[in-house]
């Protein structure tokens, strides 16, 4: 949470560390949960993962009000990853595509391939990005012939974990690629998931680790919290409007 | 919504149908929906789509409670999709698994193309079919080359409203097929998206139309009800207890 709290300094985003005992019970969690829901001058709550056993983590995500939910975590911002309709995007998925948008990268007709399937950054990138009209396959450990899938990649987003795993014999020549992995070797080294070396040989473009995708998380947390401030008094941004088609 | 009715009177559920004037307003059906939430007696309730002109289709729909919602449209439910734990999955997408489930289809590590991303049934089924760890591409009308594609499918579900958009030499042999389509021809007949006579003599399944998928939504939206009701004295099917991860 510490660099969250920098970032939001370094802003100007007031933010408020709540820490609360290791043995609390899940009422007294919820009941602080609706206070921050309550205060107007609240616009954004998180909860830091993992929790202790005996309180339930659905229960306590589905309990910041979707409106304040900068993280894109609740159920209700996740459904509108589906068709569209979310206000927050989750953060890390948020963050590659503004790199894309940043970069001007076509997306719509595209060939997109993911690696990795994980909650919080595989499926919801695939689906902000077929939001796009990009083709989409969503690759992951189970994959027969992951080659075959990442050869056909116009956009490569690799969210694995797994250091090495994208070579460059696996990348066509000229390949978008997106390294969401972060992976601490044990000599201490920090890599993603993908031969940056030898792939920045064949992509037009790759994001390094670390770097790329990395600040891009708390970036986009904080600018969901701009956007939900901005919410409150009715500014709704163009993100806004083409996220959710108004 | 008359076949609807039907069905549930032929197996025994109890149905009834509210009509409502066209120029009504939104918080009466809001109200409505409020009253039906409340009722212990009623365990599933569907609003028919199209709305007038004058009622929101997303606040009226997120009104009803995600515990009477078994046409899965909520959007917390379908955020369940993307990390498993949906209660009620739409009823299309939940009939095609429930047909690969009948025929004993390995799901796991096989190759799944959908074709057509729309947020009724390509995209939900594209996530259910992930959650069951298949490898999914989810191709549309701005997909290149869509033969490529489909030919890498062990699994390939049609949904896009094109008659005879899927042809012989598109499919892999042995290839199951499950054909969501329904059209109507000018000359009255009722086809799918697939070519079903030569599509049929490469495919170790296939799933026709008229038949197949489509008497599959009816049955699973009784199913959710079902299901539904059983909740509310506390029984949680297999279904269930694998969906929701319990």
């Amino acid at each position: 949470m510490n660099n969250k709290v920098r970032a939001c300094e370094e802003v100007g985003i007031k933010s408020k560390r709540i820490e609360l005992p290791i043995d609390i019970d899940e009422a007294t969690v919820l009941a602080e949960i609706d206070r921050l829901n309550a205060d107007p001058a609240v616009h954004g709550v998180l909860v830091q993962l993992p929790l202790p056993p005996q309180i339930s983590i659905s229960r306590v995500l589905e309990r910041i009000s979707v409106d304040k939910d900068v993280d894109g975590f609740h159920l209700y911002n996740v459904g509108g990853l589906l068709n569209g309709t979310t206000v927050f995007p989750p953060c890390t998925p948020y963050g590659v595509q503004k790199l894309l948008e940043h970069e001007q990268v076509q997306i719509a007709g595209r060939n997109v391939v993911v690696v990795g399937a994980s909650n919080i950054v595989g499926k919801p990138v695939a689906m902000m990005l077929m939001q796009q009209d990009a083709t989409v396959c969503i690759c992951h450990k189970l994959t027969r012939d992951l080659a075959m899938f990442t050869l056909m990649a116009d956009i490569l987003v690799v969210a694995a974990g797994v250091p090495n795993l994208i070579v460059p014999q696996m990348v066509r020549t000229g390949a978008v690629v997106i390294d969401v992995g972060i992976n601490r070797l044990p000599d201490g080294r920090v890599v993603g998931d993908v031969d940056f070396e030898g792939v920045s040989k064949k992509a037009s473009l790759i994001s390094p680790v670390p770097g790329g995708v990395g600040p891009m998380t708390v970036t986009m947390l904080l600018y969901n919290t701009l956007r939900s401030a901005e919410r409150t008094v009715g500014i709704v941004d163009n993100d806004e409007s083409r996220l959710s088609g108004v």
